[in-house]
């Protein structure tokens, strides 16, 4: 049954059966009641492309992420879509990898009616805004989440990056680390950047010498990669008191190669994690975050979204939300053990 | 510039225009080029839905599951990504929140022509397969991956549950465990059941009484009640001396409750948990795992979806494939600390 044999069936046409199955006020509620009796009996659902041409709406919006196998994303991820749930919209989830090719391709897709709005979090190679103003030219409202174009203006849900690198820093200098350091995982981030210039800001403030050497260290964002780099760190006989690691995966690797140097956290070395991670407190030792509110982050970001979607009056790109993260304190920044 | 524009200035049909994008056989190469040389002048790229409605194509498969917060399925999705970008696909990801009435409502939608084949892990309250007889009846392949229904012919790819509820109980018990007990998650799902099964049958091999009350305690789906009744359970007199925990989310949450309640893990209780975290090794203390191969079941389960899309000579309902885990021994399942 497609809406062509519907419409005959009904004798009413085409567009009248389309109209009062998309509830318009055009039609009456006798004829609509009359088209939802026969499409319910012949159990005919509307082809949601078909539909979605009609309308000039997918009821779908795009969410652009680097990575699913992070706890900041999927508790991100959870936050929107309990907004699109509501609104009876679906996710497309797209995955960037971290790659700015890939999210070019994924951005020129959204651009071309597969979505109703996009939400994105920038790869960490992004550094300029070309692709989303394709976007913006075809109307796609669009808002950014965590991580943010700098110079570009749109929504925004972002939190303090730099307020939190400088709280790290100085957390681990007043518990004793006389050469912390900054465990960066892009030079082109924004939100990274802001991370390690609190963090250079509060080794200023307390007079924490650098010996001419700037106190970050950038890793790769291949695996193999940034353990080995993180493994010649610890081993070398610079190895730094304190660490601040910019993205949850590098606390982890640091974990990891601590316990197969026995190198020990927090005698031998202090740790603060940007993370979201609800197993801190189970960790050996137990990591002391920076947590960032991530399911309210996606939450919002999604609100703000639906806001642009549904009203062209609202004015979406000068919507700049800040929700702070919160310091937790626990064993690895500990004075002792 | 839509299509009919482009054909217009072309001086061509829109269907030659159209099958020349799509790089149709029965168009000749030189119309072909002459098409694309103008589509790309003119920046044209065709609307997605559009294009798929021609085609009958959404270049979208759809992946259903329970809930992306989860190593094991973020895992799998980038398997299942892995194989969907080479193809040049889509993936339309779908949230059930375990709920049936979810997963019904999606699977629904993507009867729909939404997408062009669907990979899903079902919910936990998932018992009937109505729901999906409907994407047969439309043709849309499906292919189920870890949770799948037991009696429903379909292409399927699933690890060895009973035999690995078999080994960790049998490690628990090799390891001094007098009163296991194993933490199910789903009352309905086979393959929750066939991991308590294996479970059980370990314990009557080895000769463990169970003094007439069946070692498993079903945990709510709900994170507060759960976390109570593992806390009930651990305060309690009869506290076992082993656990095997169905899912990474159980053990968390007694890892947690045995921290607060000053339970030692593993002189007091010894731990098993299906889980596919890489931070096992630096859990407090390091987690005894049975690891699914999380990134290849999501691999496998798309290669057989896309062969399924593309021919249909191929029996895509006779594809069942297992891919063992495998015990992976660590601390908390020591003997002593």
């Amino acid at each position: 049954m497609n809406l062509k044999q519907l419409a005959k069936e009904l004798n009413l046409s085409i567009s009248t059966v389309s109209k009062a199955l998309d509830d318009s006020h055009e039609i009456s509620e006798k004829t609509k009641s009359k088209v939802l009796e026969a499409a319910s009996k012949h159990n005919y659902t509307p082809n949601p492309y078909a539909s979605g041409l009609r309308k000039k709406r997918s009821n779908t919006i795009g969410v652009i992420i680097p990575e699913v196998a992070d706890n900041f994303f999927s508790l991100a991820i959870n936050g929107i879509q309990s907004i699109a749930e509501n609104k009876g919209y679906h996710l497309l989830i797209y995955l960037s990898h971290d790659k700015y090719e890939n999210e070019r391709r994924i951005v020129e897709d959204c651009a071309n009616g597969r979505v109703d709005g996009v939400l994105i979090s920038i790869s960490a190679e992004t550094i300029s805004a070309e692709h989303l103003l394709r976007l913006q030219k075809e109307n796609v409202p669009l808002v950014f989440f965590d991580r943010a174009l700098d110079d570009f203006e749109a929504a925004k849900v972002l939190t303090n990056d730099f307020e939190s690198g400088y709280l790290s820093a100085k957390h681990l200098i007043e518990n004793g680390c006389k050469r912390p350091m900054f465990l960066s995982f892009s030079e082109c981030l924004t939100m990274c950047e802001n991370r390690a210039n609190g963090f250079l800001a509060a080794l200023d403030d307390f007079k924490i010498s650098s010996n001419e050497i700037v106190p970050i260290m950038y890793c790769s964002r291949k695996e193999e990669e940034s353990y080995k780099q993180i493994q010649d760190l610890c081993n070398s006989n610079d190895r730094p008191d304190g660490i601040v690691a910019s993205v949850e995966k590098l606390a982890m690797q640091l974990y990891l190669v601590c316990q197969d140097s026995a190198v020990s956290i927090p005698n031998d070395l202090k740790v603060v994690a940007f993370s979201t991670v609800e197993i801190a407190p189970i960790l050996n030792p137990s990591l002391t975050t920076i947590t960032q509110s991530a399911f309210e982050m996606g939450r919002v970001a999604a609100e703000n979204l639906f806001k642009g979607i549904e009203s062209k009056n609202f004015n979406l790109n000068q919507q700049v939300v800040v929700i702070p993260s919160k310091l937790i304190k626990r064993q690895s920044t500990s004075r002792y053990k």
